[in-house]
């Protein structure tokens, strides 16, 4: 399968773009406003991977263009930079793609972060106003710490939580997600139950700073 | 010490005075609106620890004299529940007692459970504006399943967080906590940051309910 990470040059794109290439046989396009950036990026990863015996092709393109050859886009930007996104590549999703959601919202201040959704109550009903209509969009990847999930040495041991109104692209997304070794997927029912998977993140960085010992941490339903 | 459980019937009540009473020296003591109710509780409790030879005396009152006897009184009441329930023990609180806040605020419509905080912000929040400024509060216990805690053969293996803004009382709560075999207590940071934790809680229950073979779930920051 392909897979497109939009902002796929950031932390968290970075994570599963390394991941999916190297525990997995999925091609994996990073995509970037910028396509010089892209392909900057795609052959740092390419190097990566290289480095630990794995031989494959990473490439970078605009993020329109990532979007247009790929079945399975991931929005791996900012919650900001969401809605815009979309727009860019909306002429670019085929019938049949799959859109992907694991930005969230959070500010900071002096307690700490905090869960800070965007109006329309999450990222992923942000994503869902924003989106054509016949895309079906997953939630999914909120939760890993990125520099934990970009680096291939760190054991990930950790949950995942998918939310979707569409049963066969969660299906296609849990496949994916269980691609990736020591991650596992669990469902979190529909779009409507995304805010409480995002609020996740910012406790879980809160967790981390508070507690010594505790860095990129991630999170285990048992 | 005296560990005063308000709405020590209900179930999340049920878990921590049996724990505490089975896992630890602590003197556990249930309180409710109805002191009968409180008394029949208590009998049952130590039934079920003396079946485990665990000969110790739980005694049941009403909350105000529950709270009059004890230096930690924990509010294990529903969210709409916590507002009276401080005002009728406010003058049975002394300078050195420490109030536990461990509600969250739930509701429920056909996509599952969703936080639902009061307008407080989050139930910690309501705590802290109605209870006397003297008395420190520590949240804690949000993210357990009353269930789980309640069965003695159940095995843990989950985390608490703890938020307070006095790091006398946390450290206190704290112990406590961790006298409980297989809990373990992380710092959340200050009260500020209650809302996320409040929230995982209908979360946890969503996972449970769209995950077969998982139940009664708690968590685990790893």
């Amino acid at each position: 399968m392909r897979i497109a990470l939009l902002g796929g040059t950031g932390d968290i794109g970075e994570g599963l773009a390394l991941r999916w290439a190297y525990h997995t046989d999925h091609e994996v396009i990073i995509g970037s406003r910028d396509p010089e950036k892209a392909r900057a990026k795609a052959e740092e990863y390419e190097t990566e991977l290289s480095s630990r015996g794995r031989d494959v092709k990473v490439n970078g393109f605009t993020n329109e263009m990532a979007a247009d050859r790929a079945s399975v886009v991931v929005l791996a930007v900012p919650p900001y930079h969401v809605a815009d996104t979309i727009e860019a590549v909306a002429d670019s999703l085929d019938e049949g793609d799959i859109l992907v959601t694991p930005a969230t919202g959070i500010k900071r201040d002096d307690d700490g972060f905090h869960y800070h959704p965007p109006k329309a109550g999450s990222v992923t009903a942000l994503v869902t106003e924003a989106a054509p209509e016949d895309i079906p969009i997953v939630g999914a990847f909120h939760n890993l710490a990125a520099g934990r999930l970009a680096d291939l040495d760190a054991e990930l041991g950790v949950d995942t939580l998918l939310v979707a109104d569409d049963p066969d692209a969660k299906e296609t997304v849990r496949l994916l997600a269980e691609g990736i070794d020591g991650l596992r997927a669990l469902d979190g029912g529909g779009l409507a139950n995304a805010a409480e998977i995002e609020a996740l993140t910012p406790l879980l960085i809160n967790v981390a700073n508070n507690n010594e010992g505790l860095n990129d941490l991630g999170v285990r339903f048992q």
